[in-house]
Parts: C-alpha cells; structure tokens; sequence
C-alpha cells in the first residue's frame, strides 16, 4: 500500500535525488529556513527567475517528466549564459497534483539532476506545495567578475550582430512534438534540442572575459521578440540579412527562415560586436557556428532585408498576453 | 479604449512602480537578462523562496491586492529574518489572467512596493506570463556576517524554548476574514496580521549578532508543525508548557490556545537558547514579547504539558498534501 504522500516525504525524495555533499561555496543547502552561499569580493551575482508552466510551457500528455526537470534549469540557466556568468546554484518552488508525486517525480528529479550537474548549478533549496497543475519557478544565482557581465544596453551603431547555432530547430521541434502520439521519446535533433536545451555557457563566459561583444543576450522568444529587446535597451536599431540567418536543414528554406525569424525557445546567444573586434570572432567557437546576420543602426528602426527587398522586421515571436 | 495588454506593457508597469534608481549593492535591476549585485568578502548570501498562489495561499475574492502584494513578498523576507540576516533584493515570478493586469495589479504593486521599502528588500528582476489564476513566486537573497547565520540544527538538551509575539493571531484572523463579505477591508488586529505580517527582523538579527540563540526558524504552518522541524534538524525532543503559551486575547483561552498550538501564517520566531545565555533574553525587544515556552529535551519526543497532564504533541498544522 503506497503512503500518502505529504510535504515532508516529497522533500526528502528531493533531498534524496540531490545528496547531501556541500560544495565550498555553497555553505548550507536544504532543509533550514533558507540556503547559505559564501560570497567573494571582486564578484557579482547574477539573479534570474524563469517560469516553467503546465499548459504555457509544457504540456502533460506530451512532454517527458526529465526533459521537463532538465528544459526547466536550462532556460533559467540561460540567463546567467546571456551575461557571461557562471551558473552557482538554484532555488525551486515546485507545485504538483498528488498524483504527479510518484513515477512523474522521479522522472523529473532524474532530469533536474542531470541538468543540475551538466551545468555546474547546484539545488540550494526551494519550497513545495500542491495544486492541480504543475507549476515551477527557478531562480538562479550565477557569477561573473565585477564589471564583466555583458548586458543589452552596450550596442552601438555600426556594430556587427552575431547569433550562436542555427535558429528555429526548436520550434521545429514542438512542431513534431506535437504531432507525436502521446509522451514523445526520441526523435530528431530538433525535438531534442526543444526538449533538451544546452544553454551557451561557454560562449558567453569566453565573450564577457575577453570583452568581445558590446551586448548580448539569449534568444528565448524568437529573433523578432529578442532584437528589438536588445536595441531598445542600447537605443540603436538593427538591419538583419534574411540570407545569412543560421537557419535549420530540416526543412524548406522559406519554413526555415520563418522560423528562425520568429520561433522560440532556441536559447542560442545574440550578441553585437564592435568593428575593431569582428575579426577576433571565429566562424565556430569549440564546435558551435557563429554567424553574423546584421549590423546595429543609429536609426532606431529594425529593418530585415531579405534580396533586393528591406521591410519593418515585425515582431512574431511569443508574448503570453497576445492571442493566438 | 483600454490598450490590451502585454507582456511588455506588464513589465513597464512593474518598472514603474518600482522606479529605476540603483542602490550601491545592485548594481542592474530590471530590464535585462538578469540582474547584477555585488559580493563582498566575509559576507554569506540567504537565498529562500516561497509560492503565494491564489486558491492556496490567497483567495480571490477575499484578499485586497495591496494585501497580496504586501504578504508574498513579506513571508518570503521572514524566511531571510529566521536566519538572523538582512533582506537584500528579491525576484518575481508573477502569472496573472489579462484581467488582473489592470486595477488588480495596480493595487498588488501598492503593497509589494509598500513591503519593499518597509523591509529594505529591492526588486532585482522576476519573470511574468499569463495564467488563469494569479500565481507568485518570490524568491529573497539576504545577508548575514559569514558564521552569524542562525540554523535550525543547533538546539541542544537543556536549551530553553522561545517564542516572539503571540501565536494563532493570524489563524484568528483568517476566520474573520472568511466570515467577511467580499474583499476584506479594515479588521481587527487578527485580521491586519493575517493580511499584513511583519517579519521579526530586528529580533532576527539582534539575536544573530550577539549568539544568543541556539536555533532558530520562523513559525508559518503552526508550532506543532515547526517545532518538531527544529527538534528534527537539531536531532532532539522538546516539551512545551500550554499554560506559557503566548496565546491571543481576541478569542476565548481554549480556542486561543488551540490555535497558538497548530494556527499558520504567524510568521513569528521560535528559538533555542542555553542556559547560560537565557538570562540575556529580555520579556520584551523593541516592544515585541518575548515568551519562554518550553525546553529542549534528550528524548526525540515532542510533549506538551496542560497542568497535570502531558501528551504527545501531534502535529496539526498546515501541510498542502494533507487533506482537510
């Protein structure tokens, strides 16, 4: 007979799944009040918190409970990739059906792990509770040398705009999500990237101690959503080349460019890089294509010329508040 | 005609309310990827986060806004008090349906800014999306002197047990508010302190610096809940005195002491002290009882002691998975 689940039995099967070994920074995890990390002189903390929602982000019937566990730190992560920072750890509140608390759990523990320990962030604490959907907020503490951290407002016209990876494979990806029969399992690169995110770390810890780029941050919601972010916050505008856009091989061109202009969740890195240092940009970095797509304008408009033609880049990516 | 809303248009008026001035600790607040704080050397970061959802922690036709905005972000700082340390900054995750982004939000960002200068906790960042129910999470970054931070894992045989304030206040006035037609304005007292907790901070802090207490946490799910979690962390037993209790006037002595035992949301401070430092707690700090309540004992039993009888402290508190 399987006990019924309560709070104390939910957060030791957490405990559980993430030991209880103390790195040195990380002073107290677990199980008090509230988490104890020691702090350095000379460093900033990096702070970000990301929703992961049943229906909004995920979707039960569709999306395994690890890829869940991993996609939810992974996204939070990105953040801290966005200014430069290395991920230290997080903070969970995570909210469950009581029938979510077995197998479901397990799953999504093994999948928080997973990503826990792939991208050095350690589980400092969190609170549970139910409720008949899942919901769960990450919050994330990264690091970076005072002064490092590369933010959205350092864009200057004239600056050359690069973008990590290819774009749009992970809205490809929830595209055959979902026209896969119940809980997806395998798949192509592009449903793993959807489900299995990697966010830049490397890239962007390289680009922020070798001030390399003037602004940067990740792509969550789509190019059209993100670069006018970027400019906004620089008070610039933009030009992109719809023939240079990194765009994904695994399907038409046209489908391709649309969704590299507007699909989200890629969390690839978008950064602007000032004249003088464009050539120290390689055209991979250990392994991941960077491509260059565009330039920074002082005319605060963003324009996407795609052959002869130079149209207004409208913004299609994703806004929770705008109807389908 | 009223625009519709955004997720842009949501964050600016999150930005707004909030200004944009930079206190010397953060060093970029709102608006990019994440926010900036800086370290220093000798200091622990307190990192905590709790939910506040609608239906669970709040009920939409009862709780005023400025209420929820005052209290999600108040007993989430508790947290921070319970560890003897000085809030910093917070993070918000905020989920609401497109009808509370107008006058509701308005009135929750009253009382979350309202709480954020009253308990000198900035916001740094947050996250916000849609949902059909009003979601929160705030996670808090504190600080305390490397070494000062109060544990609950401290507490030895022979300690002296302490309690701040009264105990089942709040509870009482949960159940004024119940009987209340609509939103609850005005109130007792009870009422005010279910609707508008203030975290113990000063004690916190004051009991931190001078090591006087043993142990420490904070009281929300009800003492019969919380004590045993200190026992537990502390690897001991404890007997409380119900004759000793801080119990409320508002409501007759068995019904008070009741809910002084098991009523949630007190978000006041439950500590340990050693013999040898009980004659350094004074009745009263700052204006605030200080009442002992009971003693730490060898055996990993929790008893409580009415007059002649002692009896197993069962535990009836708040717990989410429990059903009522």
């Amino acid at each position: 007979m399987r006990r019924k689940p309560n709070e104390k039995s939910l957060i030791q099967k957490i405990e559980r799944a993430f030991g209880n070994k103390r790195p040195s920074r990380l002073v107290l995890a677990l199980g008090d009040d509230a988490a104890l990390w020691a702090e350095t002189r000379g460093s900033e903390l990096i702070l970000t918190c990301d929703w992961f929602l049943e229906g909004t982000h995920f979707l039960r019937g569709k999306h395994p409970a690890d890829a869940v566990g991993w996609k939810c730190l992974a996204r939070a992560v990105s953040d801290v990739a966005a200014m430069g920072g290395a991920p230290q750890c997080f903070l969970m509140s995570l909210a469950l059906p009581e029938e979510f608390t077995g197998k479901w759990l397990d799953g999504f523990l093994r999948g928080l792990r997973r990503a826990s320990k792939a991208l050095g962030c350690e589980l400092a604490g969190g609170d549970t509770t139910r409720h008949e959907k899942v919901l769960i907020s990450i919050a994330v503490a990264g690091e970076a040398a005072r002064g490092a951290a590369l933010r959205r407002s350092g864009a200057a016209a004239g600056d050359a705009v690069f973008v990590s990876g290819t774009l749009g494979e992970a809205q490809l990806g929830l595209r055959e999500l979902c026209r896969v029969r119940g809980i997806a399992r395998g798949g192509s690169a592009a449903l793993r990237k959807h489900l299995y995110p990697w966010p830049r770390l490397e890239l962007g810890q390289w680009l922020a101690k070798n001030r390399l780029a003037s602004a940067m941050m990740d792509v969550s919601d789509g190019l059209s959503t993100d670069l006018p972010r970027l400019c906004a916050a620089s008070g610039v505008g933009a030009r992109i080349y719809a023939d240079s856009l990194p765009v994904s091989a695994l399907t038409d061109l046209q489908d391709a460019r649309r969704l590299a202009l507007h699909g989200g969740d890629d969390y690839e890195l978008l950064f602007s890089v000032s004249k003088q240092n464009v050539h120290r940009i390689p055209r991979e970095f250990q392994g991941l294509q960077l491509t260059r797509i565009g330039e920074i304008t002082r005319e605060r408009k963003i324009l996407l010329t795609e052959g002869e033609k130079t149209v207004p880049f409208e913004s299609g990516g994703w806004d929770p508040f705008r109807k389908e």
